[in-house]
């Protein structure tokens, strides 16, 4: 796993794929408050009813500031006033479901934390535990571990290959294309990390005691390992396929397109040609903190700039696998001098 | 459990099931503020309470229009006043109700995807464990397993049956049967499961010390796994029999239907025939909040739309467990060829 | 335990003490806006102070309007002006102290649950594992677990007896008296519990090894089980004990008097008769908030009706254990058929 | 320990303690709104601030209402703008600070309550194991537990003493003094716990299998009950030395000192005489707010009346260990009759 | 490890490093409300965008003031009208931004207490089940641990050192650059203190069933206490290296910016003179609650004064460490006496 051609090949791949996602720095103004680029912005979240309330807004203040038509003034005092009631349920709703998809995306970064946490911790005591055991399987549950890895962020991207740079030097062929075809690629990697431990450090016919309370100690801690490797890509899963229940969204959105829709009838008549700035620029407010909720939402896919950092994550699972794989060498090379 | 014929009668009863709670696809703001159908907007929890709001709103703006009725100017100002301060304080009050109730939602959702994650673990480390062990006992846990699944469905949505189509090819009649019939079914399947854990790595006369070593740990770690399972159908059951203290919707509802109530009252003398459309719409956005809260309360209906797709969370169950079990025969193929 | 006789006496004695606790059906705004009774809305908690506030209002306002008394409505206008600042800050402990009220209820409600699932599997597990252990040890555990389930209720709600109604077939009259002049009765039943595992599964002279691994690892598992049931009943001590710092609560209350009792002074000037009803409602309202959570923060009293259905919790425990047993039989009667 | 005379001297002293933290009675609105101490408002944390700017909102407003001094209005009409905008972020910084606080406050509570709890389940759990084994050793597990829960309640509060008289009849004065001078009286404690299981259920040599796997099993689950222990004595040092990050408290106490010292000068021309008492009120609820927080931020002093009554809490740890070694003297008594 | 020489350079160095990061009397508003230091207040955070903001607000009062240029009232009317909507989200959004700032510190320190209690556990566990062990490899899983918390303070500091001083007396120098040359210096000690525990407690050839037991049992449960330790390192390197989604930061920011910008344009014919102060307050407000967030969001430097106090944390790592060797070899002492 640590000849540099296959590293080097799959540090490519998944920088590759990281370059979707970069890093930002908080700490200049200048780049997060004035030149963020559009895709930062999530601005195609709420294109769409942002062109359409600013198209109404603009195409109403005309006829009204041409004279092409008019407004009963006493009619529209009572909608102002339910609308300064509206209002703060309105901004209550909105920080509510953003404040839920920002919860919801440190959940998911949480889990991916646990992944390359809890891939660390099984590799290192399965290493230490591994003197008089069988070689091959030590070796096969490390790279069924690497695997589910790289097969869990796949599978929740909803990308149906296993690619085969990442893994270079990891899988064989053959393997990487039974992961592949298996109906569920994350948990066949660990189906084969299961198997692997039972043949290291399974019941064997005639073994000692000794080597029965070793091995089924040492099985059931590692089994214990894959659990927790097994509920945090589940609880990714999760996440993926549950939004906030639709009647929330529903009625969010409905108040919001309708607040910001009469919004020139009501204020024309006031604001004159003011109303259409005014309205574009509390429609891109109201419509961006939304858009920043949508966005953030399902944080899964490839290409969003503001999505998880899936590719750093795996590939931080493949470097420690690889470093204590490296170290074990070593150290064993000592300890055999 | 496999074979082609079963597993397409499963999908078809879980299909149909699941048909009652699509998916929504949030970028679509055509869909999610527009479009969106009667149910999705969950108007039955707030229908009533709206109709007769506004059936007060409309009679008094008429009467008070047309000149028939009278009201005192300066009371109405005290009663301004005071429902400015008030109003803070419902919307807080309609806030707190709204994310408890998304809370609640969150939560149930985590226990159904900890009962997917915790079969997914019970069903794979019992077969990569089951080498040498009663291969009936093993097919036991496994069908007891997946009919613990059904019947917390079936069970959390206060339905008695337990449809033999979802189990078609895990169940014998007979044993469909018993579990109906006792008086809480996925309790009863869990004692299934464990007597079937005992069965295959229980005490046996004259075993060996290394198979006792063995056998005990796997079953105590099994048993810890149905545990799991146990105390997230647990706090199922207790989310669906818990709401928020009734004083809370009480004193909530009161202070709504007071406020929405009196409004005509205090403003048609300000806003005349506005009135009605302006307490239409205040009363719709803020009766609209606390339905969507009450619509998703107890998440557990088999027909509302936003509540849980409990039918899918049941299906991933049993298509993980089909899916380990499938590869498992293989992998035996592969090993004992 | 599952004679008929004594089964239908608990269940008598526990339906009698859940009937001061009823379910409320949250789709009906008839019965939860209009028609609630006193008792539901937590009157009890805030009568006193709504009453002084209103006579002291209604006195004034009456003084003020007759010509009575007089105010400098410069000096008033200052009033005013603080008023606004300070009610967002009273608005946000309000909500503060409401809600830390919920989640402390919410808490009280998952220790119980927890219980009940916990006791769940402590006895599934139990009787999985009894095969030819002492049957009588194996009984006594379930016994005095059920007796923990209800001395734990009766000693969170600080009743000093232990109803022998509610263990009707469970504990000899000797056993419940032992229990019921204990220090600390669930304490006691719990060490009974572990005298019981002790029996059953504990080390015995001339054991073989077999069945030391065995006994042991069972052991342990239930002492854990039995860990987790003592942690909840002392979180439940805990919440029952703990209240807000006093200093919360004393400026909440002190500001909310303030506010209320000074607004006739006030606003007297403005709205003169208009004045009683304005602060009767507001008053209420502010009142009502902070007696809901009053009401529900230490929600053990057998009598209040928005406090824990715990006779409803703990008969879910005991009948639990009774639909166990009464499996566990039909079980070990078709496996010695 | 059980002995009457030793028991009465631990009670005085603990009483004693417990006396500076009362209990309050919530449902009195006459002592915590109008008659509460001076004590329990936490006046001390806000009092120099509070007069500091009355001192400085009195003198200017003499000053002006005498005309000695004069403003001019149009720049002040600027402040009064940017106060209103101003506001609205201090209430919510105010009411995060406080919230913050709260939380902590439960956290400590709890951490204490878990400590509470651990004892109990480790002494229950000890003397239910010790058939069989060295009682000195088993007893002195017991007394160095007490020791713990005392040592932990003087090191937190930044005593250094071990006071004799919470621990008659427990530990030996030499013992309570090599506490003492140890440099964490607390772990020290702990060591000495976990070196009497060692000699408990520890390795002995030519021990049979049997006991080696009993005692093992015992020990090593006694060691996970202390490190529960530790990780909550350790999680209440970590609140103690930890406040809210600097920056936080200097921007609010900037924020509000500024607002409220300038008030006097923006609003003196409008209020005239009553900008005495307006600030004074609206002073003494933001500071308020704020000295509550600062209050119960880091609740481990034995003397303030909002802190926690750790005296009552452990003297709950010893009430327990001595009902559990009272009860199971009686036990022991019973079985061996 | 406690040789005096030793212990005082470690001393001198840790606290060398904790000066930067001072401990603050939060009961003297003096220092935390009057003269708290820029670097303490965070000033450096948003000194860009305040100056940026004053000064083009100062250009446009002078030249507004001085009458060389003009705005239409009218048109201004709006965007004061659209100010106000506005202002509310944007309090939300940076209240928002403020508590996950604050959260997240929280847990950052959460993680650092519970590598402090982690390592206590382990080493206590480990010293007191020594007995017959190998001593070197006991003393090499102490010294290698004290190596793993200084190293997790280098690595989230991003310092490639490993400070020679800090770990004077417990790593050999050959050891020392071993850790520093390593890919992950704090994976790398972990691995050590792994190999060590297998040293001491693994199989051996032609071991007893009892030692087998006893070291299998104690090997797991230390290594279960490594995964602890992991565990929160990983946690630390999970937090340092995610920030809130860029779409949050990003529309924060604009919003503000743009908000604060305008402010002067529009308010400039009412406040006149009076726009330069009033704009000055309000941007340092709302800019210092945002710069708050971004001072305390990765807490990680070394020479910012609200950052994590790490020295100090890794102090009392090897202190406990120190202790718990010091009271071993004097109890070893008085035992073998």
């Amino acid at each position: 796993m640590n000849d540099s051609h296959n590293a080097a090949t799959r540090q490519r791949a998944f920088e590759r794929g990281a370059s979707a996602q970069p890093e930002y720095d908080s700490s200049s103004w200048l780049h997060t408050a004035l030149l963020a680029n559009p895709k930062a912005r999530g601005l195609s979240a709420f294109a769409a009813p942002w062109s359409f309330v600013n198209g109404v807004s603009a195409t109403w203040t005309i006829l009204y500031c041409v004279g092409a038509v008019n407004t009963r003034e006493a009619a529209m005092r009572s909608f102002e006033a339910a609308y300064s009631l509206v209002f703060t349920a309105l901004g209550f709703l909105l920080v509510f479901r953003l404040s839920r998809a920002a919860v919801r995306f440190w959940e998911c970064r949480t889990c991916f934390g646990n992944i390359v946490v809890g891939s660390r911790n099984f590799v290192d005591y399965l290493l230490a535990s591994a003197k008089g055991r069988e070689v091959e399987a030590i070796e096969d549950a490390c790279a069924w571990l690497c695997a589910f890895a790289v097969c869990s962020k796949q599978f929740l991207r909803a990308q149906r290959d296993v690619p085969a740079e990442q893994l270079a030097g990891i899988l064989s062929e053959d393997d990487r294309l039974r992961a592949e075809n298996a109906r569920h690629p994350p948990l066949f990697c660990i189906m084969m990390v299961r198997r692997a431990i039972s043949r290291a450090f399974g019941a064997e016919k005639g073994e000692s005691v000794s080597d029965a309370v070793r091995g089924e100690s040492i099985s059931r801690g590692l089994n214990a390992q894959v659990d927790f490797l097994v509920l945090n890509e589940g609880a990714l899963e999760r996440l993926r396929s549950t939004k906030l229940p639709m009647v929330y969204v529903v009625h969010l959105r409905t108040f919001l397109v309708g607040y910001l829709l009469t919004m020139p009838f009501v204020f024309a008549s006031q604001w004159r040609w003011g109303t259409i700035p005014a309205v574009a620029i509390v429609s891109f407010v109201l419509l961006g903190i939304e858009g920043s909720a949508t966005e953030c939402e399902i944080p899964f896919s490839p290409d969003h700039a503001n999505h998880l950092r899936m590719d750093q994550y795996i590939q931080a699972v493949l470097l420690s696998v690889g470093s204590f794989l490296a170290w074990d060498e070593r150290t064993d090379a000592v300890a055999s001098s």
